[in-house]
């Protein structure tokens, strides 16, 4: 497994598409996950902050939601994104992907202040929905494992 | 509904078990979410702080995964407590959960700048296992529902 994901989906998202709080590079408030290939995998790595307990120790589930949540969408991108013959950098923006549904099952407690990493395996069930089977791993350890269906934008999912 | 929940559980979970980023009242950076009863549903009212924004005007939808995940373990909370013929503040501590599941079914965007308020019915599945079906209404409409299954906190859910 990687140790840092170099090139990563987010940092090539469109400005008005990069507000996102898990993931946007924009949001600096936020997590700024990034998301990048591992081979056929898809990985994304993060080390939770302090606050991201559960208890004392142990990281909260509702981040390892959160890692999964953008790892799905990030990993759905990459996917279509090089389903349409297009690698990242090359000058074309890559698709922004919107979550269906997040589920996540939670193996055992997660140890808190060491990275923690989303690898994932993507699967298109429709051209422009995708699934994400997604395992949370901390030093080697699945900790939770996760699924999110993806879809593309849809355009009422603008500005109010 | 509610628009201000006054007796919530998360204000009677003893001090160590008080430090969760979702809803740990001793945990100063995290969402601080307060769970209590409307009539037999429970109910959690939280409006998203600015940063949590999928695009800007719509909020992250793991933040919705975090809100559905801690009244999930807080609705359940109630509910055995009840069961055990207790009510918050007569001086029995009220269980903690954990979540070993989280689905969320997002329904539509959901609006930012407004208070969400997770409405949830809870049913017993085991004595130590318990099933909530949550609905995240923003200004009335339906944006977000969610299952969690939440259990009572094992003995090696502890300090590292």
């Amino acid at each position: 497994m990687k140790e840092k994901v170099v090139h990563a989906v987010q940092d090539f998202y469109p400005d008005d598409f990069s507000w996102c709080y898990g993931c946007g590079r924009l949001n600096k408030d936020g997590l700024q996950l990034r998301t990048g290939w591992d081979g056929e995998r898809t990985i994304t790595i993060y080390q939770p902050r302090p606050e991201h307990t559960a208890l004392p120790g142990f990281v909260y589930g509702g981040l390892l939601g959160s890692l999964i949540d953008c790892h799905g969408t990030g990993s759905a991108s990459l996917a279509l994104h090089r389903d349409n013959a297009h690698e990242l950098g090359d000058g074309e923006d890559p698709p922004r992907f919107v979550t269906a549904s997040l589920h996540v099952d939670f193996k055992k407690p997660t140890p808190h202040g060491i990275p923690l990493k989303a690898i994932g395996h993507v699967e298109s069930i429709h051209p422009k929905k995708w699934k994400i089977y997604t395992e949370v791993f901390a030093e080697g350890e699945i900790c939770a494992t996760g699924e999110v269906v993806a879809v593309v934008m849809p355009k009422n999912f603008t500005k109010r």
